[in-house]
């Protein structure tokens, strides 16, 4: 049988499914819609360590080692480790795979690194290299936002177009030859997009038009349509860029509304908290898929989504110097039944 | 057939090769031994652009349209870019792939990301699922120096145990079911090691120990002696690492010391080239493999070789923090029977 299908989609042949998933999430998430689904919370930001980037480390090695106990699992029943984060030279990863000490393969694609992670992961299972990897992203509001914008000391404003980074991580296993699903059936391996928008404070602009190009691409390879899937789910889009991701479709002759969630909009309460037009970050898709939609699949809600993870790879230095902010979205499909 | 053998360690079933490699070189790196092997070199190491981070983005790009060009392929004949640079976000490599337009998997696992990505590609062509990938990796000195160290302006001193960013970037292409080699045989997935050593400024002192527990663990896996090898390549350990690995090896009843060379040693002539100990960065193994090894596999001067990358998993928050320096080193076996 083919993998490949189209430019840029493959179908895996093995039953390759989510074994378990953990989230793990911070102060202003847990007063969010989504308080019940997380399986951890936590009240201080720091957990207790003298920085935020010690904290984040922390709370990203905390969390998949819940998973592992929850599975019954040691680090040595692990073949891989494969994750990244939004802080420079993924250091969070890196010292969360030097905790574990896990074969481990550093990613970095921004905020769609958990779908990278996923087909990376996906890809080692399918080609019967690995029997079981386990996967991670992370990020941490106060950590990103002084690396990425302003100390938090000077209480600069947002526009309204911006995004608030979710403090949290979501982890998973992998595994292969599964009797019970959620299954990995495909994925779409994302192409990097210019809309030429230079704008860090809208990323959501910026990152729509890779999400469109995905979910097009994704539709027109396997030759489907938008009511195969029960819900199109992106990443970190937030209201604008739901909003362009929406509309451009629907010039395109498809229409997804009523099939389409953001993971940036349902981690907050975008109305009633402070968060601008929504979450961001690599830990926003990670948290809320391991959470709610997990859970949702888990218990038949839900049967088969398009989990079509956005990542806008800008840095300070390209902004400052008038790039443009390049975007990706990776796409799997993830199903019930196989 | 199984793949996994023993704890890191995999073969690879198909035959896959290495189609053609590209490298390109700066200024210092043109002076040195191995100025004839380099496909194309540069005096200005602005390339013409107005910023260093510029320059690196060109250089990369610019490296891979050659390899392309060479080969007679179009950017549709790629199924994947795969590769990452020591920028922060991987900008270098972000950019570049928004030009190719590739289907692109961001990788960083700092100096090893080379390795890493030829693991990558090599498991997606042995899944079968692509036919074909391009790789790249690249550094800069100048762009290095102000975001790991200070800016370039002050002048500051390095110690005798420091290392030279390399400025260049090698590519390659990688196909399978190929007649002919170079082919990737076998690859160990690195472990993230922490030697207790915090110190920027000796990073061979604290990757060597990463580097010889892939070696061990390499040999120990496949049941194979230093012998079974023409020549073990470490990625840039320069001198000081390169001691280190070859006196610890030693001690565990492992002689190296006649086949091992490390590319960092081998870019600049160390005694007379201002270089500290020798050469570093993303583009170090990636411009030394593509360029002098490459060739000595295809004239047959070289049969079998454990290319080894290392890399220091820091960034300069975490050692303002305090943190050990993380290190990692993944391996490929690269031979031409296969």
């Amino acid at each position: 049988m083919r993998k490949k299908i189209g430019r840029q989609t493959y179908k895996f042949e093995k039953r390759i499914c989510i074994r378990d998933t953990r989230s793990i999430a911070g102060p202003i998430e847990s007063q969010g819609p989504l308080k019940s689904y997380f399986h951890e919370t936590f009240e201080d930001d720091l957990l207790g360590q003298d920085s935020f980037e010690k904290a984040e480390h922390q709370m990203c090695l905390k969390n998949i080692l819940s998973l592992l106990e929850a599975n019954q699992l040691n680090e040595t029943d692990i073949d891989i480790y494969i994750g990244g984060d939004l802080l420079n030279q993924i250091i969070t990863t890196n010292l969360t795979a030097r905790d574990l000490k896990i074969p481990y393969w550093g990613l970095y694609n921004a905020c769609s690194t958990f779908v990278e992670a996923i087909q990376a992961a996906a890809v080692l299972l399918d080609g019967d290299f690995i029997n079981r990897a386990v996967i991670s992203t992370a990020s941490h509001f106060s950590t990103a936002e002084r690396q990425y914008r302003f100390p938090l000391e000077l209480g600069t404003q947002s526009p309204p177009s911006a995004q608030r980074t979710v403090t949290g991580s979501g982890a998973m296993i992998l595994e292969k030859s599964c009797l019970e699903g959620p299954f990995v059936t495909h994925m779409t391996i994302g192409k990097v997009m210019d809309f030429e928008q230079s704008d860090p404070n809208d990323m959501g602009s910026a990152m729509a038009i890779a999400a469109c190009d995905t979910i097009m691409t994704h539709l027109e390879d396997l030759d489907v349509n938008v009511e195969d899937y029960d819900l199109i789910v992106t990443g970190d889009l937030g209201e604008v860029g739901y909003n362009i991701t929406k509309d451009f479709l629907r010039k395109k002759g498809l229409n997804i509304e009523n099939r389409y969630k953001d993971c940036g909009m349902l981690v907050y309460d975008i109305i009633n908290q402070d968060v601008m037009c929504g979450g961001s970050g690599a830990g926003c898709s990670s948290t809320v898929f391991t959470s709610y939609f997990y859970n949702k699949l888990k218990n038949k809600e839900l049967n088969k989504i398009l989990f079509v993870a956005t990542g806008a790879l800008l840095s300070p230095v390209s902004t400052g110097q008038k790039e443009n902010i390049p975007c990706i979205a990776h796409a799997v499909t993830i199903e019930n039944s196989k």
